[in-house]
């Protein structure tokens, strides 16, 4: 408004806009969706293996007998009768809950935007585990947080690198404000925190006062074994836990929670009515009529096969076609795969001509808040059919064979190399 | 968790926290859906008028056919085919606007959140009018902005107290970063802006260089005229228009949008993005079947019945009523009538006797940042039918007579009064 900048408001924006960036994905979104790419970019739930019709009947029921209820506000905390049916989701993993103690959240990234303002002040530390789910850095970008990452194996975070984290820090005379952790199959690093880890991780935080949030979109989506138990059973104290039914049914209904502390709880209600109101009412009872009238356990189980014979593609195709020097992890649920490059391959840079070579995947700096990330990129398998994964990995292979052929000869060459000439294409919009 | 408080968080909340308050509205949620008080409190609007059977059939074809992108994520700006419909229906109150440069948000609320961040700062300034939405004030303090109130008249918010209000402040070497205001069938006050001031309050906004937050949730509601021009079609630069489908449709759903310009709107689209990710695409693809497939602008005239019925009816009982020296507005559209009570009446310390009588309604301070509208009450007519608003105001001018003949009794004594004695009862939970 002032004239002075091609952008007329910019003396009238919080600071807080400062940080905010187009993330990763959202830069791939575009060029990713067209037909002819094999898109292991996405993470989007494979809601098509869902029985439609006979979900599309409960909802013309519910509003037709309900309607008048389905289509008005609610209270701020959400549908009582979905906060019980929540608490039943959640008994699934050892968490024992009150639906007092639920708010029923627009997805769990509301849920996590709302701990992040009831919490965080500009400046404050959050410690994440390196990488982290995007989404998250988002919301710390937007609280004006400082994030600080610690490492991940592939048994998850390790209570010893999240002690020296903390002791660091608190050499500096800092403390974070909480640990943000998504303990089951990790978006986007594929692992899932041990057993033996998870008392070790809780007792660490209580022992240094610091809250926990548990992020667990994925944790009933595991392939091979009994659902872990949640951080949460291990402290009343020190968790706050974070579910979402957008991979267990529909990430379309956007119907997530946060399971906190009454004290917590009442704050976090309050943010929300500020942010929304109140969740749609439509949606949470979708969501509890789905509970109560289709077989969801028994849906969740066809879930599991969709994703397990995808991870199994995947797995099988890597195996067969990366060049030697290239890593990956072994996800045992979810939607992840977390590929390690070979040494000077930059994912980003390499980003144009894979989606030349008609592949997507999300270059692996989005998922630190620090740059780091470079050589890493993010593989999901929960969407294509498994010929397109296989399909998708034989390109994904092919170029970074090429990448490296490139990088053989201009090692060898001693010189300058031409800048990949002829193999630089126009990434189309949305690739930067 | 430091024991040192009956809240063992206390030492870790953000500072935004601190400004949180129940509202008014929550607080008398629980006893104002007593089958057996007469609300004239809620705001919600009249759904049971909808054709539900005929939106049941629609949601059911959209889950049985586009399931699999209805129960999807979707991009953070929301469905594009909503947004182009979303320009239709500015476009009856003159709005010209391009699908591009519209952001669907989870109701007008999240809207609201969001401009909010985009824009303030701890500390900053927003004028505001006096009385104001409570969900913004919620808003506003969430976002630990200062309130300066603008007093509004039968007219609508005038441009000289915008311009005295702005001179003032500027006396101070403070400046507004917006001026947030609701033009027509004000929430809580009943008035609208007239059409002579549109223009004046626009150049009013621009001359100071300050913007305005135009919020018209209610505009389609008129009962006497057509609508007016909204202050958008007076200047592309300085309004940022928020939109609704909850009175014109459903509050449910959840379904609002923002217009703004496009470097605003990138940066409310990165904030939406952080907030929740996306809307929900359900509630936006039930939106969008809902305009293609019903007549909604039959539907909106539906409504207009519905309300100006009621509206009549609050109005008689009212005038028939009400005791000498109370006084109101005279709503030609929306929900909400503004009541001004005899002087020396506090409609918040009459409330629980308003409730021990069996009718409800919110006390004017909920709609003032600063303590204002102790004598002032907001009553809402959308949803009881008319017998029931009659009822409602003859329990209310009966409360409103016994405390002016004990004040009368407490004057003319010349000592303190019995507090209410017999009359004070417990107004049950949530009433504090």
């Amino acid at each position: 408004m002032t004239g002075d900048s091609l952008d007329p408001y910019t003396a009238l924006y919080a600071q807080r806009t400062h940080g905010l960036t187009v993330s990763e994905i959202r830069a791939l979104f575009a060029v990713a969706s067209r037909p002819e790419v094999v898109s292991l970019a996405g993470g989007s739930p494979n809601v098509a293996a869902l029985p439609l019709d006979a979900i599309a009947d409960t909802v013309r029921d519910l509003i037709a007998t309900e309607g008048a209820s389905a289509l008005q506000y609610c209270g701020g905390q959400g549908d009582v009768r979905l906060r019980e049916h929540i608490c039943d989701v959640m008994a699934e993993e050892g968490v024992l809950g009150s639906a007092e103690d639920v708010v029923v959240t627009v997805g769990s990234q509301q849920a996590l935007d709302l701990v992040a303002r009831v919490f965080i002040d500009p400046g404050d530390i959050i410690l994440a585990e390196g990488p982290s789910y995007v989404g998250a850095l988002g919301v710390f970008a937007a609280a004006e947080a400082d994030v600080v990452h610690v490492p991940l194996d592939a048994d998850g975070l390790s209570p010893d690198a999240l002690e020296e984290a903390i002791t660091s820090l608190a050499a500096q005379g800092r403390k974070p404000k909480f640990l943000y952790t998504v303990p089951n199959f990790h978006n986007p690093a594929g692992v899932t925190m041990s057993a033996a880890r998870r008392p070790a991780i809780v007792a660490v935080a209580e022992r240094h006062n610091i809250l926990i949030v548990e992020d667990n979109p994925y944790g009933l989506l595991g392939f091979d074994q009994e659902p872990q138990p949640a951080l949460r059973t291990y402290s009343d104290t020190h968790v706050i836990y974070l579910g979402s039914f957008s991979k267990t049914f529909a990430a379309g209904l956007r119907v997530g929670w946060v399971f906190a502390p009454p004290a917590v709880r009442e704050k976090l209600v309050l943010l929300s009515e500020a942010e929304v109101l109140c969740p749609p009412m439509l949606t949470q009872k979708t969501v509890v009529r789905y509970l109560e009238q289709i077989a969801w356990r028994d849906q969740i189980k066809v879930f599991r096969e969709v994703y397990r014979e995808r991870r199994d593609a995947m797995l099988d195709a890597l195996g067969a076609m990366m060049p030697a020097g290239t890593t990956w992890t072994h996800p045992a649920g979810g939607f992840f795969v977390w590929v390690t490059l070979p040494e000077g391959i930059d994912s980003k840079v390499m980003q144009p001509r894979a989606i030349h070579a008609r592949v997507a995947y999300v270059p692996g700096v989005g998922f630190y808040a620090d740059g780091q990330g470079r050589r890493e990129m993010r593989l999901c398998y929960s969407l294509p059919p498994p010929d397109r994964i296989h399909e998708g990995v034989r390109r994904l292979a092919g170029v970074i064979e090429d990448e490296l052929e490139l990088r053989a000869t201009f090692l060898s060459g001693g010189q300058r190399a031409p800048a990949h000439s002829g193999r630089i294409v126009d990434p189309g919009p949305g690739i930067g």
